[in-house]
């Protein structure tokens, strides 16, 4: 008998992240981290689960949740083996199924939904053989890679043969990349101190035991009041001394010329990057931005929707950093594409993270991409934030800064069953016990 | 006692065009045409309700329905004439509110679905106001229509000091535009001989009867074989002779290189327009398309998800012709936003149609684009697909080549009584007694 895929089941997951104003920023004053959950069963006498989520901030959970059942009949009573050998195959199928396309096409609910789904998929593929989602991709041939990629509307900026002229350039030293990457993980940076519900005593207190804790940069939200931003800014200057560099983060706040003033306001702190200084659409805008404000660098990424618009940005020169998100595109194919495009055009990518379980999946790409595509940390950092990791079966382990590259099998994506249970929406008892808002 | 909006009802309305090849193009082969639909009541005594609508091509709309389904809370409850009163308040609080913008932001099934619930807002306003909805637009003040607007992401641009410049340069002539659009209606132009299902003497066949109807442009879809486009062209150009103006349309087929290459295949044809060269998203792959290809222009935006793509379209000279849709952008605000910027570029807008009820509702924006944006019709056509139609209560008119304006209070989207019953889907009549695909 050919073991199958035998269920697609959904969860509505959140935190009531809002009474803390953890996560608050100028443009998310009160979130409520959520995960659309999907959890993929077989009917493998291994028992293996395939655990994937949409992160969201609270209302909506229920849309992306519904989109990501939607996606059933495109997995459930597939083969398992032929499935998982072929998810570039799989990915195609439900990106450009023709009807659903139009929800997009390629964008918004529909395209995270298959995120969920996709990134399920490889926790599956992952468990199944036994190796963490990094190792597993890292161990892959360059042509098994590029066969994973769609490079429809990336022709212009990176060809097949162009990919794997770049995957076998990184193919020497991954052993010992690998050892290093065991040994000493990978560097990460810390937003824990810079949320814009916090006040100043808290701020100062946190930036200097980030620097204690080891990392080498850090992150404030911006972009409420200028005043704020250049107190706040001094304070956290002072705290964390001349060489921790400091990243600003705006979350889409400003228009373009407002962007310009508002950074060049900052720019006696020293910052490294301003994150998300205008609309995620607006490339145009990021690279006008860029050419203003330089040597103060542009990032952007984590709402970008999809490899067309990352590509823009880096044919324009419109950002230094490339922040790609493990959830909003499709999931672990597009992020291939968009680490190849980064490579192609020399631009390191430092993730974004935090949310529920972003910053467990992220560490996967970013230790792929050392391992086997950019072959480089330089210049490279994954945002780490301090949140709900504790709700993992295997969360992140940050030592002295860096991310401890995770060796269990999978994504690092499954929810404990507990968590399940307590903070499913609306009815379980987290929600049930708290006040509505 | 104050009236009051009571009711958000959702119905996942499917008609199975796929049976017939109707709209069949080089990316979507077997469109079921679908509205997601929604109907807001009142307890006002004159019983009116706002209808509208986003269209989708089938698998899926249960999703946008549930999408529209959870902006009930952003409506129901509210004071019927402060809200029908301050719709750009409205609008502004259900795109940015910090939780549900996650899920764009600004693009994709939630905001399509803030699309359909604005422009039955304004349905609903004009059936109460006795006009129709251009007629009620134009009637406003260059301050109201400003009020509108929600100028986030457009300042480098447009600001609302030039959006009130390029109003009151359209208040003189009204009355005269008035009385002409009323004695001709609006140039309208005709996708129906082109579909790519259509066998050559049935495309030869609707070529000729468009141009006996009083057509002089009609379009082709493109994109599936290249030799196919050159014989479908020569059989078209043939039929329509040299006057007639033949648009074609590859519907994102193709990638840069290609669409180059293949436009100019087909250049000897004289195509006026090429429409939806590559992806939606990608500007500045447009811009370099229409660089190369020109006399030939670039026409597109039915898939472009919010007014920030349109600006960097306008501003890169990527489009002749901005293509608005009804339905995807946030519905009647934003589609001013888009008009107004468009009269500030001075890009003719030549609205995306056809599916279920876009014709309906785009013939009003073009006519109030007429009235008191752009004050010209000059080398302006709104799409015209004959499908449909018959479900609506005010179906559109088209009187030798023209859209008739409509003079049904309202913004033409209700749908028929029956055709709610009958086409629900899966368990309507029509979808019980249809084998399953």
């Amino acid at each position: 008998m050919t073991a199958r895929i035998t269920s697609l089941r959904t969860y509505d997951i959140r935190f009531p992240t809002s009474q803390e104003l953890d996560g608050s920023d100028a443009m998310n004053p009160d979130p409520d981290y959520s995960a659309a959950y999907v959890i993929i069963g077989t009917d493998h006498p291994d028992r293996h689960e395939g655990h994937g989520f949409a992160f969201t901030i609270g209302r909506g959970n229920d849309i992306q949740t519904t989109a990501i059942s939607a996606l059933e009949p495109y997995v459930v009573g597939r083969p398992l083996q032929a499935t998982l050998d072929d998810l570039g195959g799989v990915w195609r199928e439900m990106v450009h199924d023709s009807q659903l396309r139009w929800l997009g096409p390629e964008k918004g609910v529909m395209h995270m939904a298959i995120s969920a789904v996709v990134n399920a998929l490889w926790d599956l593929r992952a468990k199944r053989a036994g190796k963490p989602v990094w190792k597993l991709l890292a161990d892959l041939t360059p042509e098994e890679l590029v066969d994973l990629v769609d490079f429809r509307y990336l022709s212009d900026a990176l060809t097949p043969g162009e990919a794997l002229d770049i995957l076998r350039r990184a193919e020497p030293g991954k052993v010992e990349r690998e050892a290093y990457l065991l040994d000493h993980g990978y560097p990460g940076y810390t937003t824990t101190p810079g949320w814009l519900g916090y006040d100043d005593a808290k701020l100062a207190r946190l930036c200097k035991e980030a620097v204690a804790d080891g990392f080498t940069q850090i992150k404030l939200k911006v972009g409420a009041d200028v005043a704020d931003d250049v107190r706040r800014l001094a304070i956290a200057r002072e705290a964390v001394g001349p060489t921790v560099r400091i990243a600003v983060d705006a979350n889409q706040r400003w228009d373009v010329g407002q962007a310009i003033a508002w950074v060049r306001e900052l720019a006696r702190f020293d910052p490294w990057w301003v994150e998300e200084p205008t609309s995620p659409d607006d490339v145009l805008g990021h690279a006008t931005i860029a050419r203003a404000i330089s040597p103060v660098r542009v990032a952007t990424g984590e709402h970008v929707q999809n490899r067309v618009v990352f590509k823009q940005l880096l044919q324009s020169g419109a950002i230094s950093y490339l922040q790609l998100d493990a959830a909003r595109v499709a999931g672990v194919n597009e992020n291939v594409a968009i680490l190849l495009l980064a490579a192609k055009f020399g631009v390191p990518v430092c993730p974004h993270a935090g949310g529920v379980g972003l910053c467990e999946l992220v560490q996967h790409l970013s230790m792929f991409d050392y391992m086997a595509v950019s072959g480089s940390m330089e210049n490279r950092v994954i945002e780490f934030v301090d949140h709900l990791h504790e709700h993992f079966v295997h969360p992140v382990v940050i030592r002295n800064g860096n991310y401890v590259a995770p060796t269990s099998p999978g994504f690092s994506a499954t929810l404990r069953r507990r968590t399940l249970v307590d903070y499913a929406y609306p009815d379980g008892p987290v929600w049930t016990e708290v006040p509505a808002a």
